[in-house]
């Protein structure tokens, strides 16, 4: 026993002493050593490529001899000269122990491989898919014993990878046969499997060993754009990123417009279910042709949304989530087979999971931002704002987590504002205002230089300069406030008051003119006391529901602020706490979460354990109803006044930037993808 | 303790001392007796009527006074005033125990009820259908915890039901919030429980108390015909039986013929399963028709099959199962959305119990018998006999069971015979050669009298004597033999060789003239050399399956033969065992078991428990391959012999007829619902 040769895996560091002649696959297994096989041992996947070390290892107490594994063999032979070998590398399936020996295995030939989502936050997907590849040898068919395919199919996968029982559908069943005997009974399955019981689904079946992958999409659904990552399955790779509108912008451009529609229009709830069925179908389909793939290969889809596109999505009337008490027909998270939504680009079989919602108005998304930004794992009270026509709010440590959704309305997308447009190319999305000369110079959407910058009106005489977007007229609102043209009710001064023509008067009231185009035929771009007032109501139902969270928790401040979704992407986060949007906290305690509803989505998709985690920590959280609660409203009337008179940062220089958005490709927002400026929604 | 009034229920016997004012409905549920509640005790649905027995009861040892109930109430008033109860009856929810008491359960309020099943076997199908109706009262949305509609009438159900978990489709969800709304938050949901793990599922929700029944449809799906019995699954009546053609016929009589049809044309099994469902939804919505019911309150189908059928059914290539290794697609029970066979007459979310197959040729069909005649359990060894083109043949005891199919052709079904017809009224099915006379008197379908009875002519004027069916055909070789008009071998006698001008020459052979219409242009039906030779070969076949099971187990005799299906119905015994087709055994030892696969197929219907029990018999059947045995072509050859040159049971003065069918309406056979004669396949 003694004698028997000593195995040391890295990184994970297990050992053990095993009979000389022991396959490398084979000591992994029985050590727990994270090494994958799809072919379970058969020469033919290369999945469990390993690296042995040689030469002396004090750290282990080991000195590897060159014959410390078997010689390289034919298998290995045939698959280097087919598919080439890295130096170094041999196959965990045919490489015996014959000798002390330390042996690394790489990240890719690891199952639970991590994924490292880029920058902000440090947490990793592991990858633990619900859809799994196996490749398997079936008994062949014998009269004696007669049992059916399946079931045959059954015994090989518990036989070899301890899989207890399967199920498939009559699709499935209809292709079985034809299939094990092309692949002459070794075929490759995809399994689904359950989280919540022990089953597994046959999603699958090609012959002999598949090797084209399969795919998964994380879809971000929002009631302006759909957008959706094509994931590898295996890899966690997102192999493409994809976003379209939702054409249910037709029945109603915010929510409780389309809830109307659906009140007001017998059958209307059906109409806008299809139609935003039939854009997430046309969104596979053209992923799946950006990424070079087969969309069949598609096997899984998870999806994030609030409760009124959950419940449109579902083919559910969205009707009750319209009015008190607002109750979701369902807030549990839900498995079930894609094609029950009409998908039919995809797989047939491919299984479709929607993450539970927390409540009436806190939907799958915000269950999503609490997946990827873990607010009940924090050390310090967590404040995370996902900013829209609704905003989501969620605020806790690790002894708590609470909820709340606030209605903000569409001014922070531009929408009601007078010069106000979504996120386009000519759109301004930042404005500094000299306290001094009171004279603006701004940035617009497609052109990285300021206006008072070189080159600024050549860059942008393409677009023009076309209006002011979300994040354009929180930073006007904020500078009027420290320029000293606007006191703390939100009220401009005339240009008597102020001492600059820049102030016009505009009716009753005054405005502030940033840009003037008319002479060519532009616009004439102004901060009205209108726009003030829509962003002073949207800012303050903002402020109010974190502060009905903090009320409920019982604190007056937050140790730091997430900024969730395209808006925290884009907003500047002195801006904001000059408005009196978020609780002050240090500058460099607000961060920018990027797309976290979409990287919920991806979490889930990539890992299985991910989605009985958030459905734990969904019940956990404490629900508030901002609708109902009395203190709501007083809070939403005392924030209305823009608190901060000068810049509250003095000490720097100029406006610190956010850290940029975590790992998403375009970072820019609820249901995108990344596709560049002219589909940002809302900052 | 000791001065609470003690309560005695009958039929069951228990007992135990409840405190004064229990309702009579909760000491059941304490005590585990069988009294039916669909509304949980809210005096509404009536279904916990019981009897309370007054006087003395020496055989409790307990004395009923009059107040030993509490008082007739105002619910159960109102119910009476409403419905009517039967006199003697009280509300068990309503009635509170007041003294020493003996409570009487009627049938009707059992559960668990018995439906016995009609002569013949003893077995009774116990009451416990899958799917079943439960009241109860939801809690409304509260904003202060908000959970989704679904997950609150899960929980009431798990309070008021012990229901552990529970899921719904989408298309259930997209009416849960308008039903519950409708009923006040109070409804009646039908909840389909799996026989293999604790889930339910939601297949029905009706507000308030549903009182319009729920049924299933116990569907045997024939090679010739299909048959259902649409089902009370709360009574286990039956409601209406009905039968149709089955489509495929135009694809191929017998099921070779039709593998064959999908093997030479591409898409041939798409085609011939769209005609199976097709038809299978007509009937379905024409029975419902037929019931007086809404075809939408059928919640459940189970069928039964051979091979052919099922994989058909499925949409299943059926090309594996014309050629040897006759390897099933899959061969276990099969549980689905019965909208996954395209059923649409019936409740969208009702559920398809498809039967276990027991090997490639000895289908869900031969398990069905196998769960109506139970074998398994029989003390004596018994010969079950499912005779068709193809024979399903079983043979055991408790000790072990073994099952074979038998390629027999269609001779036994009038087919490939020379006079043959279907079973139609004209079709001789019976007939008689006098030994010394050598004239035959014979029954035609349609008339009750033998032709040399009075009135014979004139009641089978209108239809004539058209021909002869498998029954005929069986009695006619069988009466050549006894009459000493054929030898051993099978071989007929000339005119010369037996005296009698009813032989005349056929080419080179004789052949048995019945009877000669042709005077008046209708048939000359005739026993050919070349009939007899047909029926040889299958009756051959038949035997030498049983043959074979006999080997295997050892044995050279049985102690009785059970004949299923149309064919078992119909035939003589005598005659089956002159001609050599079953072992001798005393006559009295063959029993006929009517449609025992529908049978089957309603056991598996009106009880859940049955599914489980019938998939683990199926697992403990020795399967035996008729096509790769040696033994099977020996005892082939070695049954051409007809061996019984006398009347075997000389001391019945005629032939003793078989005991009549067990439960089926009609007993007529494999796929037929008890249409009468004109439907007959078979006999």
């Amino acid at each position: 026993m003694s004698t028997d040769p000593l195995v040391v895996f890295t990184p994970s560091g297990k050992r053990g002493r095993f009979p000389k002649g022991t396959p490398v696959l084979t000591v992994a297994r029985q050590l727990g050593v994270d090494l994958d096989s799809v072919c379970g041992g058969r020469g033919i996947c290369s999945k469990c490529q390993i690296t042995p070390g040689y030469g002396e290892f004090s750290k282990h107490g080991v000195t590897v001899h060159a014959d410390a594994l078997s010689e390289w063999n034919s298998v290995e032979a045939r698959y280097d000269e087919k598919r080439g070998l890295k130096p170094g590398r041999r196959l965990g399936c045919q490489a015996q122990v014959m000798g002390d020996v330390v042996i690394d295995v790489p990240a890719e030939s690891q199952v639970h491989k991590q994924v490292v989502r880029k920058a902000a936050s440090a947490r990793v997907i592991e990858m633990d898919p619900a859809t799994r590849l196996y490749f398997v040898k079936v008994d062949e068919p014998d009269m004696h014993t007669p049992t059916g395919d399946l079931e045959r199919l059954e015994r090989a996968l518990q036989k070899e990878w301890g899989i207890d029982e399967i199920s498939a559908d009559l699709t499935l069943l209809s292709k079985l046969q034809p299939v094990l005997r092309k692949g002459k009974f070794e075929v490759t399955v995809a399994l689904h499997k359950s989280h919540t019981d022990n089953t597994a689904r046959v999603i699958e079946i090609w012959p002999g060993l598949h090797e084209a992958g399969i795919y998964g999409l994380a879809i971000d659904l929002g009631s302006t754009t759909i957008a959706a990552h094509l994931t590898d399955l295996v890899s966690g790779e997102v192999m493409a990123s994809s976003g379209i509108m939702n054409p249910q912008i037709r029945f109603g451009e915010d929510l409780m417009s389309r809830v109307s529609y659906a009140m007001m229009n017998p059958g209307g709830d059906v109409e806008m279910t299809k139609a935003v069925r039939e854009a997430i179908d046309t969104l596979a389909a053209e992923i799946a042709v950006e990424a070079g793939i087969d969309a069949k290969l598609i096997l899984e889809t998870v999806f994030v949304c609030n409760p009124v596109m959950h419940h449109l999505l579902l083919g559910i009337d969205p009707v009750e989530l319209g009015q008190a008490p607002f109750a979701l027909a369902t807030s549990d998270s839900i498995s079930m087979p894609a094609r029950d939504l009409d998908l039919a680009a995809i797989n047939t079989r491919a299984r479709t999971y929607v993450l539970p919602c927390i409540a009436g108005h806190v939907g799958a998304d915000a269950a999503a931002v609490a997946l990827s930004e873990e607010p009940g794992k924090s050390e310090d009270l967590a404040l995370i704002v996902d900013v829209g026509t609704n905003a989501e709010i969620l605020l806790g440590d690790k002894s708590r987590v609470l909820a709340c959704s606030s209605p903000t309305g569409p001014a922070f997308e531009g929408a009601q504002i007078s010069s106000g447009q979504r996120a386009a190319p000519g759109a301004i999305e930042a404005i500094r205002i000299d306290a001094e000369t009171k004279e603006p110079r701004f940035r617009v959407i497609g052109c990285d230089k300021w206006s008072d910058e070189v080159g600024f009106w050549e860059e942008t005489a393409a677009t023009g300069i076309t209006g002011i977007c979300g994040s354009g007229i929180i930073e006007a609102v904020a500078e009027l406030r420290m320029a000293g043209l606007m006191d703390d009710s939100g009220l401009i001064g005339s240009a008597a008051q102020t001492g600059t023509d820049r102030m016009v008067a505009e009716g009753r009231t005054h405005a502030y003119l940033i840009h003037d185009a008319t002479a060519e035929g532009g616009p004439r771009i102004t901060v009205t006391q209108g726009d003030i007032r829509a962003i002073q109501l949207a800012k303050s139902a903002l402020y109010a529901g974190a502060r009905l969270l903090m009320d409920e928790r019982g604190v007056d401040k937050v140790d730091r602020v997430v900024l969730a979704g395209a808006f925290g992407a884009h907003i500047s986060a002195k801006h904001a706490m000059v408005l009196g949007m978020i609780p002050d906290v240090p500058l460099d305690k607000v961060t920018s979460a990027g797309n976290a509803a979409g990287t919920g989505a991806r979490i889930a998709l990539c890992n299985v354990g991910a989605r009985a985690e958030i459905e734990r920590t969904v019940r956990a959280i404490t629900k508030v109803e901002t609708a109902i609660e009395p203190r709501f409203q007083e809070h939403f009337v005392a924030a209305n006044a823009i608190p901060h008179k000068t810049d509250p940062f003095p000490e720097l220089s100029k406006v610190a930037p956010l850290p940029t958005p975590s790992f998403n490709t375009g970072g820019r927002g609820e249901g995108e993808a990344g596709g560049g400026r002219k589909r940002r929604r809302r900052a």
